[in-house]
C-alpha cells in the first residue's frame, strides 16, 4: 500500500489556503472585526476534526498513481480534501443548530460560543463559499474544473436530501415509531453521509488526475456507497456497543429519538409486547427509559445481529473490489485502503 | 422602452421550474414526505414577492437586444430570474432566523410555521442549491455555463460578507453607536443588497446573451452598485418618513437598532448633547424611546437632507448612464429603465 498521509502533514496545508481565504474576503475590503470572526470561524470550524475524509483525497490519488504525489500533486490533492473538511464544516455548524446539540469535538458547538448563536448560520454559509474560492484559485485551468463544481454542488445536495429526511424521520421531540423504516434509514445514510464521506473523495482524487470517466465514476460509487452505508451501521452499532473509552463519547441515539440501525432492527423482530416497551421508552430524555431499551437491545441479540451482518456486507464489498475493471486507471488498493480502515474498527 | 414583462407572465414560467425541481428530487428517490415537504418550501418562500429582481432579468434582456424576447428567450431569461428568486428566497429563510424576524410579505416567516423551526435552515439551503440544479438542466451547454456558476458563487459570497459586516455592527440586543459608521453602512448595503438585487440580474443577461465582455460587465457594476445603494438609503428614508399605507408596513429600524442612514447621518451632524439623546434612545423596543429619535431625525432636518441626497446621487447616476459606452453591445436603456422604476419612489 502507497505511503499515507498523515494528519500533521495534511493540516500543514491549511494555513496557506486560510490565507488564501482572508486575502480573498480583504480583496473586498471586509472590516477588521468581520475579518476577525470569519478567520476564528474557519479556523475552529474547518481544523480540529480527525481529517479522515480530507486525507483520503491525497491518499487515493497517491494509489491511483502507484507512487508518491510530489509536492504540488500532493498541495492540490490536500486542497480538494480540505475542500470536503469545508463542507462537512458547513453541514457540522448547521446540523449542530438544528439538532440542538451542545458538543462537538469536545468542545462548545460553535452557535453556542459566547456572542455567536444564530449568527452560526452566516458562518455556515461562507464556510460553504469558501470552497468555490478555492476552486476557482487554484482549479480554474484544470481541464475538470466544471465537473468538479458539479460534483460539489451535487453532494451538496445529496447530503442535504438526506438531512431533510433525518429531521423529518426523527424529530426530537416527537416519537413516532411508525416513522421509522429500514428503507428510510438506508436513504438518510446513504445521502447524509455516504456521499460526502466515502464517494466525494474518491471522485475528487479521479478527476484531479483526469481519470474520471465516467465508467470509473460508477465503479467507485457503486462500492464507495454500500461502504459508507456500513461504516455508518457500524456508527450506530458502536453508539450502543461500543466501549465509551474507545468511542471517546456516550451513546445517545436511544435518547436522542435517533433513526438509528439498532432501533430499525429491533422494530424488524419485536413481539407486540417488545414493540410496546419501544414506543413506551425509545426517544426519552432518561436513563431508566434508555436502560429498558439495551436491555430489549440485549434481549433480542443485536450484537449478534450486527456481527452477523458485518461479515456479509464486508463480504459483498470484498466481491465487488475484487471484480473491479481497473483498464480505465481505477486501482481496487484505493477500495481496500478504505475497507481496512473501517473493518472491526472499535472507535 | 421596450415591452417589459408582467408578474402574472414571469410567474406562469414557476410551476414549470418547480416540476423540474421535483423531478429531480424524486430521481433519488426521496420520500413522499420530504418531497411534499420540499414542494411546500419551495412555493411559500420562492413565490409570492414582488419579483423585481427575477423580472429585471428578461426586462434587462429585451433591452439589450433592442426587441421583445421569443419565447423560448423569455423563458431562459426568466429562468435565470427565478434562479434570482431563489437566491434572494436562500437569503430571507434564513436572515429571518438571525434576526428573530416575524413575518415576512405579510405571512408568518418560513421558520414560524407550525414544525418547521430550524429546518428552515436546511431548507434555506435546498433553495440554493436548487440554483444549481437549474443552471445544470438549461444552462450546461451555455457557452458562459462556467461564468453563470462563477456569478452565482460570488454574489452569494458578497452577500454574505455584507450579511456578517451588518450582523456585527447592528447585534439586535446591543446598542453601541460608536459601531456604526458611514464606511461600514456602505459596505453593508453595497454587498448585502446591491449586488444581488441590482448587479446580478443585468449580469445574468449579459451572460445569456453572450454580450458580458469584461468591459460591459464593469460598466455595469460601476452604475447598478451606486444604484444600489441609493435604493437601500431611500428604502431607510421610507422606513422612516414613508406612509404605512405606502410602503405596506410600519417601520422598525429604530427599534431594531439597525445601522441605517437615517442614524448614521445624525451621528455625523448631532451636538454632544443630541448624542446622548440617541445613545438613550436608539435600538430600544419602547414606542416612547422611538418617538424621541424620530423628533431628533426631525430636528435634524434629515428629510430635507435625504432630499439633497436623492438630487445629487440621481444626477451622479445620469451622468454615469449617459457617458456609457455602448459599443460592445450595452444600452443605456437598461440603466434608465432601473432608475425609472426608483428615483421618487413612495413604495
Amino acid at each position: 500500500m502507497a505511503q499515507k498521509t498523515t494528519l500533521k502533514e495534511f493540516e500543514s496545508v491549511f494555513p496557506k489556503l486560510e490565507e488564501v481565504l482572508l486575502e480573498h474576503a480583504r480583496s473586498y475590503n471586509l472590516p477588521a472585526q468581520a475579518l476577525e470572526w470569519y478567520k476564528k470561524s474557519l479556523e475552529i470550524n474547518a481544523v480540529g476534526g480527525k481529517c479522515n475524509r480530507g486525507m483520503s483525497v491525497p491518499d487515493s490519488a497517491s494509489l491511483l498513481l502507484g507512487w508518491p504525489l510530489t509536492e504540488d500533486e500532493y498541495f492540490k490533492a490536500a486542497t480538494l480534501g480540505w475542500m470536503t473538511e469545508l463542507l462537512q464544516a458547513f453541514f457540522l455548524v448547521s446540523d449542530d443548530i438544528m439538532d440542538s446539540s451542545i458538543t462537538r469535538r469536545g468542545k462548545p458547538c460553535w452557535y453556542r460560543h459566547e456572542g455567536v448563536g444564530m449568527i452560526a448560520i452566516n458562518d455556515a454559509f461562507m464556510l460553504e463559499s469558501a470552497i468555490y474560492t478555492l476552486l476557482k484559485k487554484y482549479f480554474r485551468d484544470h481541464p475538470r474544473y466544471v465537473d468538479l463544481l458539479e460534483l460539489f454542488h451535487e453532494v451538496t445536495y445529496q447530503t442535504e436530501i438526506g438531512q431533510l429526511c433525518d429531521l423529518l424521520t426523527a424529530p426530537e421531540d416527537r416519537v413516532d415509531l411508525d416513522n421509522f423504516s429500514m428503507d428510510k434509514y438506508r436513504f438518510i445514510v446513504i445521502y447524509k453521509t455516504a456521499y460526502y464521506s466515502f464517494y466525494l473523495p474518491v471522485a475528487l482524487a479521479l478527476h484531479l488526475l483526469d481519470l474520471a470517466t465516467p465508467d470509473n465514476l460508477k465503479q467507485a460509487e457503486s462500492i464507495l456507497i454500500p461502504l459508507g452505508e456500513y461504516f455508518q451501521v457500524q456508527d450506530d452499532y458502536l453508539d450502543n456497543f461500543g466501549l465509551p473509552e474507545h468511542i471517546g463519547k456516550i451513546g445517545t441515539d436511544i435518547m436522542d429519538n435517533k433513526c438509528s440501525w439498532l432501533v430499525n432492527q429491533a422494530l424488524a423482530i419485536v413481539t407486540p409486547e417488545q414493540r410496546r416497551v419501544l414506543a413506551d421508552n425509545y426517544g426519552r430524555k432518561d436513563k431508566d427509559n434508555e436502560a429498558v431499551i439495551k436491555k430489549l437491545y440485549d434481549e433480542l441479540k443485536l450484537e449478534q445481529r450486527y456481527k452477523d451482518y458485518e461479515e456479509k456486507v464486508v463480504g459483498e464489498i470484498r466481491d465487488l473490489i475484487a471484480k473491479i475493471d481497473e483498464t480505465q486507471g481505477l486501482k481496487k488498493g484505493v477500495f481496500e485502503a478504505f475497507l481496512a480502515k473501517i473493518y472491526k474498527r472499535s472507535k
